[in-house]
């Protein structure tokens, strides 16, 4: 691939459908910072990708012009944070220590929704796991619900859309293959959990980065039949 | 359990022996904090813990008078340098933005050594993924000492003894285990990150608070006789 000169100080190497990419997007989005997007095929990762992430090889990774790549999703939010103290904070601030430490734990906890997910979605409903993974794909998402409580978000400095929303809104956008696969319902198991993913839906940031619930289940089907077509060969 | 009064502000709910306590502890050490460990069963968890991270079930948990507990370890050692601005910093300062994401990143990084240690430990060498296991763990290995280089710590806003040299010393202690089972010296394949660890044993606040290679050894063996044991039933 030919080497590109970057028109921005920020480049995100990204993959439009990755949650963990899209936390970043939101994140970016939310501060009002511009930014390069270069679309990574991870079928055949570029040079820049595996030169800028050599240890996981992984997108999402951020770019700042004059400074090394930074990788890992939740570390790139903290990276925007301190980089551009100028912009809306998503942690809260550092003189409120503890909901700091709160904020870091739920953004973390919020990946298992998604790893729970997978085993359920990539089982059949009487296969290895699947029971298993519903329950705790449950457990994690009634947590997560009674974290929220009646709040509209989960916050961070100010009141609203926070860290922990930037972390977790892209897997709402997931609820509806949980529902599919799991055979519930999340407005009835968890229906402040429900209402806060129909406000991310609504939020700009969201809106402009992460595809509608009915475009996720399409991609889903299309990735069990790859993958689990490349299995039966 | 009786309720207990904690006689100092900060409150450790620990398990000596477990990695993810000690970098608690050897964090605490190097602030010069002092605190109270409540060693917990994890046989017979205490009510205390139990309502203190009912998500996670887990330690360790830090408890400081007059706020909400704190989980997951390394949201504690970023909590201690946020409550604590007195103290000796583990993170690189908030002006180092990169050098931040940088140190996140390893620290994070460096369980992948525990978890696929553990893969190895747990499983005989013609057993099913030991090889695998023995492989990640070799470029687990390589990829800190790569990224240790020429220097006598990993840092953190001071030359010297930082955040991911709390988060990764713990694994030091471990060396030992991963030798014995994946049939490797650490000295000759990652001849930097042996010397580092040779550091780290040196390092007060590390003697005081994690096993020596032997003792750790046993436990291993120990541990596998109790659970191999148990599923052999």
């Amino acid at each position: 691939m030919a080497a590109q000169q970057p028109k921005s100080d920020l480049v995100l190497l990204d993959v439009f459908g990755s949650p963990f990419a899209q936390r970043v997007r939101i994140a970016l989005a939310e501060k009002g910072l511009a930014y390069e997007r270069a679309e990574e095929d991870l079928f055949a990762k570029s040079d820049l990708l595996l030169r800028s992430n050599p240890i996981q090889q992984k997108i999402p990774v951020l770019l700042h012009a004059g400074r090394g790549p930074v990788c890992e999703s939740l570390a790139i939010l903290q990276y925007l944070d301190d980089a551009f103290p100028a912009t809306r904070r998503l942690l809260p601030a550092a003189a409120d220590p503890y909901e700091r430490a709160r904020a870091r734990f739920w953004a973390e906890y919020s990946d298992r929704a998604h790893s729970c997910g997978k085993r359920l979605w990539m089982t059949t409903r009487d296969g290895d796991g699947h029971e298993e993974a519903r329950a705790e794909l449950l457990r994690v998402l009634r947590a997560m619900d009674a974290e929220l409580g009646d709040r509209e978000f989960f916050g961070g400095e100010e009141a609203g859309f926070g860290y922990v929303d930037a972390a977790a809104a892209p897997f709402a956008a997931w609820f509806r293959v949980y529902e599919r696969y799991g055979g519930f319902s999340v407005a009835e198991e968890c229906p402040r959990l429900a209402a806060w993913a129909a406000r991310c839906a609504r939020q700009g940031s969201v809106a402009d980065n992460v595809y509608a619930p009915d475009k996720v289940c399409e991609l889903v089907e299309l990735y069990k039949q790859r993958v689990l077509g490349q299995q039966a060969r």
